[in-house]
């Protein structure tokens, strides 16, 4: 069957001729984050953007001068309406949609994008819900039109290596593995309403960018709200969905202080904020085990003051690496019982997309890692062929946002994760990196 | 009620006339942990040792010698039968008895000496069983004796400044505490039966020292085996029994690899251990949730090869703490979204318990913490007062093995951590450190 690994046979069919023509790349939402991939797109002579939708006069008028300043027509513009892009996905002159808009509109985007015969690349979390996993495999299998969640920290450098290592054997056999979001938002939850970064303690209505819609997020939901920055790269390393799988999770949260803390401190305890309930806890831990017999331990830990770090720990029976510290440790070649630095692996082991492209990567967004993950997104649009992260790892790496809400609702009880491959996985084989 | 904070009316009475006394100590099990204790007890001048009590009579020997050459009487000697200790408490020259014995035997080995009237000074694990750790509480509150659980780790001179940094709120409120015992233990757990520490791959008749009990454990066992070198440190920390509580857990194990690879990579294929099934998997994770809000994270892993790390992570609402890399982070004190060295922190807030006798702990075993965990165990019995780490933590910390195999077992449930303080925890007192 067709649908698991590549396009299906009559779309094939339909779209050969375009082969060798130009991937043709709408946008959906030109934020920030948005933004930054039209700036990297540039990079790619393939590419052009033909259209773009996005309900901020403001934010189409930047982009629309980027495209100027770079030399590039002007798109076509949608967002006069919020479902105005399903006007721009009745054109015939788009073949895939970089989706960038707030977490609640991935799936109906995707899904439009999806049936209007288009690529659909989404943003993380490409899910909010259970039914919207659902939602965007169903959408795959009878389309045949392709979902790739555009998961940038799986090219990390420091992640390829060490994935390099895992295929290479470096560790043995997987047994554990460690990721997370450790990232103090609470600067990014609150600002002035006016730039996108602090200076005040609004959200929602009176906020700017992200705390426009995010921040209300961690007022209703008990969970672990952006697992795929840490769960995408080790899902990789264990072939999650192509030999490997979720079975099950439990999910435990801390008390939450630090978005109250926050407001108090910033904006007084007088603030009408300040009487905000916040539902998240601080820090949310999830253990994830596979049908391979590895766990997963993740933590999404967003409202404290802290150093940002994905926490990234693989282990095997032969030894393990640590992100923070950057240590690492193998049997028999590192002295007894003690880490070394990781620099000397990470430079051994540098993966085969890096050390040929990452000159070119290094100007891109977040350390080059953008340049990679839209790289392979464009060209899959380009080559009518199944993108290397897919529809299932969106919806299963997402579905531990409303997996671990419900474990937590349940007093820390596990939870099925469903297999959304329904049965493929066992036959599916890996393609990331590869 | 006196039962929760020192020695019951009547046999403090009874033993008033001791109080400037000597501490009159026993042993039983004076293997390589027990005679450690031995030669650190000979810094107490306050203390003597009036009897031991072993099944070997090497180890009988050896600390008979280790007496004569402190200068000291030869104690009394038991151990013809396994249960030749019942015989030694008969003695009325015990006021305290140190076991540091297979943990199997450590509960029947406590509650005898607690009904002996003498104080019991018990190693880690303090007990196997739920029903053990019931059997501790249930005969202090009974007898009145006191029941301290040896460990060590709580008085490391880093972990005693990470507690003081918390009493001195530098964290703010805390919020998520991780821990664990990281220790690549597969040369304890095999030997060649001559030595303690690797050599061959034998474990139980044919092993020696831990290898002749303690790897019987990872056969029987899926769970955290060992909890308390991570969990009493920052039990103390969040006041656990004396203002807070452990709710419930939940556990999850990874399939389990190490220890055949390593009887099959250190005595081949066919050694007759190559056909061992060990239960244990290699890395088991719990999460605790206490009543106060917080989450505890503990990790064992003892059969890969791995540094040594009890990977301590103390974080509040102001700041954290991590013991790999040694990294802490202040908000408002630390350089914005970066790690400091702790080094500074540490000196600055070591512990007054280090700052006034770190120079006489340093000689003792583990770094120091050997000195201070005897020293209080020796002072509360010389002084008939109640000993700052007691039952209800030997009971509590410990329990948290029997509770993660359950919880295991079950598919990773939540399982109820049992009140062993029936309530007074809710008005008992922090003490330790103090």
């Amino acid at each position: 069957m067709a649908l698991g690994g590549s396009l299906a046979p009559e779309l094939l069919a339909q779209n050969a001729e375009r082969t060798n023509q130009k991937a043709r790349i709408a946008f959906i939402g030109v934020g920030l984050r948005g933004r930054n991939h039209v700036q990297n797109t540039f990079d790619f002579p393939f590419a052009e953007i033909t259209a773009i939708c996005d309900i901020d006069p403001s934010a189409v008028a930047i982009t629309q001068k980027m495209l100027r300043d770079a030399g590039k027509k002007e798109a076509a513009v949608y967002g006069k309406t919020p479902r105005d892009y399903e006007n721009m996905l009745l054109r015939d002159d788009i073949d895939g949609v970089v989706i960038a808009t707030p977490w609640e509109w991935h799936v109906p985007m995707a899904v439009a994008t999806m049936k209007a015969g288009k690529y659909a690349g989404v943003e993380v979390s490409a899910t909010v819900t259970l039914q919207e996993s659902w939602d965007l495999v169903n959408t795959f299998e009878k389309t045949g039109s392709h979902c790739m969640i555009l998961e940038n920290v799986c090219y990390r450098r420091d992640v390829m290596a060490v994935l390099n290592m895992v295929r290479k054997n470096l560790f043995g056999e997987l047994t554990h593995l460690q990721c997370g979001y450790q990232h103090d938002l609470r600067f990014v939850k609150f600002n002035d309403g006016k730039q996108p970064y602090g200076g005040g303690v609004e959200f929602g209505e009176k906020g700017f960018s992200e705390a426009k819609w995010r921040t209300q997020h961690s007022i209703d939901r008990n969970g672990d709200l952006y697992p795929t920055h840490g769960l995408g790269p080790v899902a990789e390393m264990i072939n999650i969905n192509r030999g490997n799988q979720f079975l099950y999770l439990t999910s435990m949260a801390s008390k939450g202080l630090g978005l109250h803390n926050y407001i108090v401190e910033k904006g007084g305890k007088d603030h009408p904020n300040a009487k905000v309930k916040f539902k998240l806890g601080d820090i949310v831990q999830t253990m994830i085990k596979c049908a391979n017999g590895e766990t997963i331990l993740i933590t999404h830990d967003t409202n404290s003051p802290r150093p940002y770090s994905l926490g990234f720990r693989v282990q095997g029976d032969q030894g393990l690496w640590m992100d923070d510290g950057n240590q690492i440790y193998v049997d028999k070649k590192s002295p007894h019982d003690r880490w070394e630095a990781d620099k000397a692996y990470m430079d051994a082991y540098d993966h085969p997309f890096w050390q040929k492209d990452g000159a070119l990567a290094a100007g891109a967004g977040h350390g080059g890692m953008d340049y990679f993950v839209l790289r392979d997104f464009l060209t899959a649009v380009q080559t009518k062929t199944a993108p290397p992260i897919d529809v299932y790892d969106a919806a299963a790496w997402s579905a531990i946002s409303p997996i671990s809400e419900m474990s937590i609702a349940r007093g820390s009880e596990p939870v099925a994760i469903p297999d959304f491959t329904r049965g493929k996985w066992k036959t599916r084989k890996p393609v990331f990196g590869l």
